[in-house]
């Protein structure tokens, strides 16, 4: 199967997990994982969150931001990702003036 | 945890999964996912194999390929993600000029 934007339906999200602002994604889900082409425009962000029962792993194709992972700070940009295993708790922050554009797997 | 190519140690993987040309990744692991950055030169490939365990799914970031999903062939490009389920086969295909480049995970 591929899959690219065009073929997967966008959600508009606001404030997701208590983040700020709209985020975006075009999301592919079945029983067993979940993977999304996602957007946050600046100054947005995926509210802080804890993976009970699964993991998340985020590749950052565009943009700048900041990734709280367990209470520490962390600065992302493309060409980078950013592994939340099940357990461990996350948010994601725009922190630059484009939009923060990345490729997210949740693992069941 | 954030991490790019220069956190992780990088594997040349010659004919990996029966493929031809070399594979090169740089990989992260745990008990329950793999993840890594991927490339493959013109005319390389990962060979045909079957997720009897696990899944895959693979974002291009740069470059055209093929990807041979359960027998069918389906063009891939940057942007794109494919998906190959547990008990599904695939392998992929540099089919263009340049390096096909990837972020891949998979789900134990």
């Amino acid at each position: 199967m591929v899959f690219d934007k065009s073929k997967l339906e966008k959600s508009v999200i606001k404030n997701f997990k208590g983040g700020k602002k709209d985020f975006t994604a075009n999301i592919y889900e079945d029983a067993e994982n979940k993977m999304l082409l996602g957007k946050l425009e600046p100054g947005a962000s995926i509210g802080l969150h804890k993976h009970e029962t699964d993991s998340e792993i985020i590749y950052i194709i565009k943009g700048d931001g900041t990734v709280c992972y367990d209470g520490e700070n962390i600065p992302v940009c493309a060409s980078q990702f950013h592994y939340c295993p099940k357990g461990h708790s996350h948010s994601l922050i725009n922190t630059g003036n484009e939009f923060l554009e990345f490729f997210a797997v949740v693992t069941k």
